[in-house]
């Protein structure tokens, strides 16, 4: 059942005894909405604890320094920022049908919740873990504050993106009045680059095809190129990639093609205005956004190409 | 004479026919507050024109959309973002001695100005020229409210530098509440590269040195490196380079060694805590802050770095 913060707020209010639950593979908006949230409820009086099937990277662990791990019988479960009982991961089965409360802002999702508060318009879940927190008359010190900064740190890109609101800004200018470190929060989040990650952006920049004028950039990310770095970068490094041949000068079309299978191959396309990759992508079975889209295609990578390249090179011509 | 909000807005508003310098080298600041400026007082039905001694970037032309061009003959000049008349650059001469009103935010500066406001807590100068703006009633429109966005987007990185205050994401969320492309400015501001400026990160990242267990990050720009990407980078490419060595995960100090001349090189450092770059270049007749600082040192390029290694060693040894 949809309902709004302010019920959201009477159910934590009532209630106790909580596990907050946050998706799998997690990022920042879930690890931050699951700490912020715990924190404030363990701050009002109540027992709370997180849980999520995978490990949290190292640059976000002191997020935990937010609350300390209580053990007790839980009794009401909170997932965040969690679009799909499935993306709980391994814990879906487990959790699957005892959500009393899903707190959430993806447009698009699967309702798997007694109680569920959506808004779409948030940038990051954290927003509106912080309106929840001042209809209950919360109060937030500066762990829950850096917690709840993270979320929306990394759902805008530090407020870099379009779904960066003017209230996303009025509750990064609230959450600042707490002593939190966000100087160094947003330099482990944005700045610092793994030695495996340098590695694998030279090996992109090295291995950048370009066409049509240098208008379309395409990087291949062959099975045989990523065995090249193995051991020396891991799982994290590869987040984000997609964007790199887009962040070059005067391309209007950025291709990355990822070998998944010996003949599979899974293509992320951003694009220029007016260029519309989600259309093209929708050619070869695929989706996404106007200016960030995807697909997979079956064949050899030449085969990939030879099907692509066309299509791009019409697309970026009638611009 | 320093002044306040108050009577800068007094000013503005009694006077006419201004002409609105930024300092030379121009950066989103400068050019910002010049152009929102401008656009504020047009609006009030005034007559302005902005004016710089070098070039603007041709990642900032949109700001110049916010005024039209009007020629009259200048009676009240302004500066904004100027700290020192020096800095006008080839405008130092002709302007000095007739500025009526200084609006700056550095802590370090020389009076100049007949007025001179100034809020070294202020993020960016943009943001006094908004408050300024909002003393004066008067009216922003989404081309103003993108320069002095501008302004706030460049000087604190886009929000992720410590300048960054609870007033700086105030002000962005009511420049925000106007229509303007900011998805696009911060795109161009700080994702976009140029093939020449990826090459030359790629040069430095394959020079860079690494010490004391990987926690010293150096690179050399030596005349003979620069010389091999000649043509093919601009002076615009070689911003915030130094940043660079101090982006690599488990780095605690990363120095760049840019050689200015025969026998003369210009040492930048970046720190972590808690480790002082400002003392370290004190020692050899630099200074700057305790996280970025800089020095010259004299002598080949062996002889910088056995000067200064033996002190970095040091450095980190103690943390």
């Amino acid at each position: 059942m949809l309902t709004d913060i302010s019920k959201a707020a009477e159910i934590l209010r009532e209630h106790d005894d909580f596990l907050i639950l946050s998706h799998a593979n997690p990022d920042g908006d879930t690890l931050g909405c699951a700490y912020g949230l715990c924190g404030i409820l363990q701050k009002m009086g109540k027992r709370a604890r997180t849980l999520c099937a995978d490990e949290i990277s190292t640059r976000m662990e002191y997020l935990k320094k937010t609350i300390v791990n209580q053990s007790f019988e839980e009794k009401t479960i909170v997932t965040v920022d969690v679009a799909d009982v499935k993306l709980l991961g391994a814990l879906c089965e487990q959790y699957s049908g005892k959500i009393l409360l899903a707190i959430d802002h993806h447009e698009s999702r699967m309702e798997f919740a007694d109680y569920t508060v959506v808004d779409p318009t948030a940038a990051a879940a954290c927003e509106i873990i912080y309106e929840i927190a001042e209809e209950m008359g919360a109060k937030l010190d500066g762990e829950i504050a850096s917690c709840l900064y993270t979320g929306i740190a990394t759902d805008t890109g530090c407020f870099r993106y379009t779904n960066t609101t003017p209230k996303t800004h009025m509750i990064a200018a609230k959450l600042m009045e707490y002593d939190f470190p966000y100087g160094d929060i947003n330099y482990n989040l944005f700045d610092l680059k793994s030695r495996g990650r340098i590695e694998l952006e030279q090996s992109i920049m090295n291995n950048m095809e370009y066409y049509s004028k240098d208008r379309i950039a395409m990087v291949c990310l062959t099975t045989e190129l990523i065995k090249q770095h193995e051991g020396k970068v891991d799982i994290e490094d590869f987040n984000g990639l997609a964007s790199m041949p887009r962040q070059i000068e005067g391309v209007l079309i950025g291709v990355t093609v990822k070998q998944k299978g010996e003949s599979t191959f899974k293509v992320s396309m951003r694009s220029a205005e007016p260029i519309n990759a989600a259309k093209i992508c929708a050619l070869f079975g695929g989706g996404g956004h106007a200016r960030a889209a995807g697909c997979t295609i079956e064949g050899n990578l030449d085969f990939v190409k030879a099907k692509l390249l066309p299509v791009l090179e019409k697309a970026v011509e009638c611009v």
